[in-house]
Parts: C-alpha cells; sequence; structure tokens
C-alpha cells in the first residue's frame, strides 16, 4: 500500500484513517477496512463513488467525523466523471455524486456537513473552468480532513483537563483516530490525558452487534500502550458498582441544539448507569457533529440495520432461523444525562441550548 | 436418542432438558447439548462424574435448577463407582462424586442445594446395603427433578397473575426449560401467560458473551408460538424508552436471605433501566434458588469465565490478541430494585427478610 502522499496533507500516515492519494484528476482514496480489524490490517482503494458509498454502508469507514471526510473526498471522486473539459458537467457530477452519497447511512450529520459544504463550494466559484474547479473540491476536501486532524487535537487538549490521575474511564463503541481523520474525539481525551503522564485505565465495551469496542477501541489503545480492558456491554453496570470507573467519554453522530445526543446503540443505557452510580458521563464530539437545525433528539432519524449483524455477525449463526429482531444503529441520549460536551472550542457545561450556542459561536 | 424413560419419571419427553436413561446400577444421564443451539439439537449421554462435571462448567447444562439435577443424577452415577456389593464403599464414592461436583461453578446455590440433598439419603439410611442404598439415590436425584418440574409449573402460574394482556416483557439470559427440569422459572411465567390466552411480545436480551438469550430463550420462545424479538443487551434501554416493555422478569442463581440476587451478568443493569423507565423488574426463582446462610448479596461468590468467551465467542477472534479481559458470570442486582421474587410458594413481595423468611417458611 502506498507509502506517500502528495502535498497538501500533513501528518498523513500509513495508518491514517482516510487518505487521498494522487492528484484532483487521478488521484484515489485509501482507507483502513475497518471491517477487517483487528485481525487484519488492510487498506483498501476507492475509486468512484459507488465504491465510497458502499465503503461507508458496510463501515469499512465510520465513524461520523470520518465518515464526512471519506463523504468528501468521494464527492472529488463523482465531481470529475462528467469530464473536465465541461465545467457545468463538472458541477452536475458533483450535484449526482453528493445526492447519491447522502444515502448511504442517515444519523450522523457530519456526512450532510461535508457533503453540503462540497456542494457550497461549486456554488460560490461559478466561473472556474472544469479542472481548475475539480481542484478546489479537492482542496476543500483536504481542508475538511485537515480541520478534523487539528479538532481532534483541541477536542483531546479540553477533554484531558477533566482527568484526574489514576481514574477508570468507560468508553462505548469507537471514537478513536479510527472514526475521525486522526485521533479521534473520546478516545482522544484519554490519548491526551495519556501523553500528559496522567496514568488511566480504561474500560472499552465491546459494542454489539459489530464489536467496534473490541476490534477497534481496544486495538487502538493497545496500539498506543494505554491500559484497557475488555468487557461486554452488559459488564458495565458491574464494573461501576464495584468503583472502577470514575469517568464515561463516549462520541456523537450528531447532536441536538438542546444537546440531546445521538451516538452508537447503547449509549444512552451507559448514561443511565453512570447517573445511577453518580459517575459523569462526557460527550466528545467536534462541532461539526452539531445540528442546530433541530430543538430536540426526537428529530434524529435512527438506522435501522441489517438483522443478520445480529444474528449471524461474525461467522456462525447464533439464533434461531426466523427469529425477529430490533437492531436500532443508535440511540439518543437526553441533555439531562450529559454532564459536558467536548468540543474543539472548550467544553460546553452544563449542557443546555444558551451554553451550546455560546461556545460554537458565530456558527451557530 | 432414546424415546422413552423408565418409570418414575412423568412428563420426561425426547426434549427434557436433563434425563436419566435406565436403571439405577446401568443408567445414564441424557441431556440437551445446549452449547450447540439453535443450529442443532443434540443430546448426549454422560457415564460418569467427569462427563457431568465437563457439561456443567462448560455449559452444556446450564441454569440453576438444571444444574442441581444434573449434578444430583451425576452423584448417582458417582456413587456406583466403587461397586455395589459394599455400602460403605458406595457411601464413600458418593462423598468423592459429591465432593467434585461442587468444584464445577461457584455461584448457582441449586448445585450445592441438590449434592447436599444427595449427602443426606446416604446419611439417613446407614443399614441400607449397596443396592438399596444406590436405588434411594437414584429415587432422590428423581424426586430433585419432579420437584423442579413442579415448581416451575406453580411458578409460571403465580407470575402469570402478574401479567396484563399486550404486556412487553423484557427478559435476560435463559430462565427457561433449558435452565430447569422443564418449563422455567423466568420463562415460566411467560408460558402461562401465553397459555392463558393474555398476547404478550417478549424482548430477549441476546446475553453476551455466550448468548444464552439468543441461542436458547428466543429458541425455546419460538417453538412454543411467543412472539419474541431479539436484541442486543445494549439495546434494552432503547427499548424501554420507546414504551416497548411493561415488565421484566429474570431468573435467579442464587438469591441472599435479604433479597440480593445473583443472576447472569448483565442483570444488575437491566434493573437499573427498569427502575430509570419506572418498569417493574421482577425474579422468578423456586424456593431452592434461596441461601438463607447469607445475610446479602456481597457474600455470593461470582464466577470469572474464560477470557475467550468474549474474544472468541463467535468462531472468529473478535479482539486485538493479548487484549485484557473481564469476564464476570453473574452480577447482584440489590433487593431495592426488585419489585418481587416469584417462588413455587407466592409471589414474595416487598422484596424483604421477613416477607421472605414468611412465605418460604419452615425451611427458611
Amino acid at each position: 500500500v502506498a507509502a506517500g502522499v502528495p502535498g497538501g496533507v500533513p501528518e498523513a500516515r500509513d495508518d491514517a484513517t482516510v487518505l487521498w492519494l494522487g492528484d484532483a484528476a487521478t488521484g484515489v482514496i485509501s482507507l483502513i477496512d475497518q471491517t477487517r480489524l483487528p485481525t487484519e490490517f488492510v487498506r483498501i482503494e476507492c475509486r468512484d463513488v459507488p465504491a465510497v458509498w458502499e465503503a461507508i454502508k458496510v463501515l469499512r469507514v465510520r465513524g461520523a467525523p470520518a465518515i464526512g471526510v471519506a463523504a468528501a473526498y468521494g464527492a472529488v471522486l463523482g465531481a470529475r466523471t462528467g469530464g473536465l473539459a465541461d465545467a457545468q458537467a463538472v458541477r452536475a457530477a458533483l450535484r449526482d455524486a453528493t445526492t447519491f452519497l447522502r444515502t448511504s447511512r442517515p444519523t450522523a450529520v457530519n456526512l450532510f456537513w461535508a457533503l453540503d459544504r462540497m456542494d457550497r463550494v461549486a456554488e460560490a466559484a461559478p466561473t472556474l473552468d472544469g479542472p481548475a474547479l475539480l481542484g478546489r473540491l479537492l482542496e476543500e476536501a483536504h481542508a475538511i480532513a485537515e480541520e478534523d486532524r487539528a479538532m481532534c487535537r483541541s477536542i483531546g487538549r479540553h477533554g484531558a483537563e477533566l482527568v484526574q490521575p489514576g481514574q477508570g474511564i468507560l468508553t462505548h463503541c469507537n471514537a478513536g483516530g479510527l472514526a475521525t481523520a486522526d485521533y479521534g474525539t473520546a478516545l482522544a481525551v484519554i490519548f491526551s490525558a495519556h501523553e500528559q503522564g496522567k496514568p488511566v485505565h480504561v474500560f472499552a465495551d465491546e459494542t454489539r452487534p459489530l464489536l467496534q469496542g473490541a476490534r477497534l477501541t481496544a486495538w487502538e489503545l493497545q496500539r498506543r500502550g494505554v491500559p484497557v480492558t475488555l468487557i461486554c456491554d452488559n459488564m458495565a453496570a458491574q464494573v461501576m458498582k464495584e468503583g472502577k470507573v470514575q469517568l464515561v467519554v463516549v462520541g456523537a453522530d450528531r447532536i441536538a441544539s438542546n444537546g440531546d445526543t445521538a451516538n452508537k446503540i447503547g449509549t444512552y443505557g451507559v448514561a443511565l448507569l453512570a447517573r445511577a452510580h453518580g459517575i459523569p458521563f462526557y460527550v466528545a464530539a467536534p462541532s461539526s457533529t452539531f445540528d442546530l437545525s433541530l430543538s430536540d433528539g426526537s428529530a434524529i432519524p435512527i438506522e435501522q440495520r441489517d438483522p443478520r449483524e445480529v444474528t449471524e455477525g461474525f461467522g456462525r449463526t447464533t439464533a434461531p432461523v426466523g427469529i425477529s429482531v430490533y437492531n436500532p444503529a443508535f440511540d439518543v441520549t437526553p441533555a439531562e444525562l450529559i454532564a459536558g460536551i467536548i468540543t474543539e472550542r472548550g467544553v460546553i457545561r452544563p449542557v443546555v441550548a444558551e451554553r451550546i450556542r455560546a461556545v460554537l459561536g458565530a456558527d451557530a
């Protein structure tokens, strides 16, 4: 797999979650196929929009920020399919691509946010010719990736201030480097604290049905040398009861203007368990995860996924044939259960609409 | 596998969880190998004590009452290994067998309760010769199995009174016919309500790591025609939030004299989630599951199981090599979270020491 990356993407590494390789006219997207971790570390290349759509749909690339980056690069792949001689063809192909990519997954708002940005680039540059427009689109996608890297580092810095040496920290699903362009959101908080020399011990929920906690979070923490213990989701309450957890930090897929937070299924339950044990529950997410068009979490669309993820998730049938399954991919944690939301602009606390607007600033 | 069973075991069927086939001197234990459900329905035969120990240890037979029945029959297998000519040899072999079988699993008290009963049979009949003693031991094991069947039916009758038509009922792990000699404890409540014509809909937690909910509970409910939806453990909170659950019923592995209840890991979390949603949480268990020697749940030993159940449970490695895992098999739900305990002698409610003693009566 490719070692280097053309200019414009500082910090890009072989283990970057999503990379663009090459120039705007002929480049491809390289991404870690997260469905094959932790037993295989494999990069795949996406050369057209359907491949990007499929990669998002089946979770080869997942995590709200990483989906946004992959989709932005996917828009570049799409824009050039109409040929570069005709700028109008580039614009039309871009629209087709962003429209199609929006259908890949419904919940994470970063997908729509990133694709909206790509559409606006074309709208804001009506006089560019085809090659120039395509170059501008790739610049914007690179900017989205770069901003994501910077946001993760900033989230890590802000969040690390909340971590006390010696704490046990529970997290759910994967909000790490694999869920972002690099470094993560919830895991950025842990990585930053660890790098500052604060000893911490992480309890990682395995996160059924697709085991992102077992496959991805445990893998990331192990690689960075952070002490981690893997548990099944249904052990979180017991671990809390035993006094092993002093802090919960999770990521987010969409946050409403009142702070209600959609995240991986099971997050709401973890928040209730944390509340019952008096443990503060934090969300870590960039400002791009907020959807201020929604007054609260009730309007966040919740993706329902294939029952086979539950009944035959890992190469073996584990339920009776024909059984009915409920498989929502996300749930919504009410703002009242969230001690604070750690963003790249600071920690929003208490989690109420006014504080959210104040911290997000002009964008709100 | 054998169709009939010698006299003394009415209701025994091909799909009975644990059966004795044959006479005391040459008979064997036949049991459903629950590790192979739901994809294969296979009966295996245990011909000696190590085979019974292994079957309990690896959960071919599991569920507190069923473990008690299997262990009682296992004691018969052990008692005859010393030869029947010498009654003292039978007694010694019985003691060796019950001592060894006690080491198979630490948490379910029914195991110790059943083996104590078998030991007491020998102590109470000091003058019997070898063959007569062995026959008496088999009678006692049959009695334990028969009483279990009767207890399950009685639990079902008492519990069904708590069920309202149209309710959604959530259960965790498997407290069904497979966990008992027949019919179940928590599932007996559901089966009874269903047989009375009360429409109910069950939500079955899959119950990681060994998926007894997905493999066994879903299978039992499906076979009996009870509507059931399988969910991952981490979806229980969301299902409750959506108003789909009006009642929670689970089994128990050991209940302390104040009502604190050890049951499959995850039960405590479910109880907290039920409390948060105002849903009554019931335990269903026979009187043999009470351990009145313990003042509260803190002294109940909690079995820790092999990490590979978590990391390679689905036939595929789903976590990084070398990862630390915490895998307790049980947790303890405090009595204060339990609305009532459904026993064969009636419903204990509220769950306090005095009510427990009053309902359990003379045995307490």
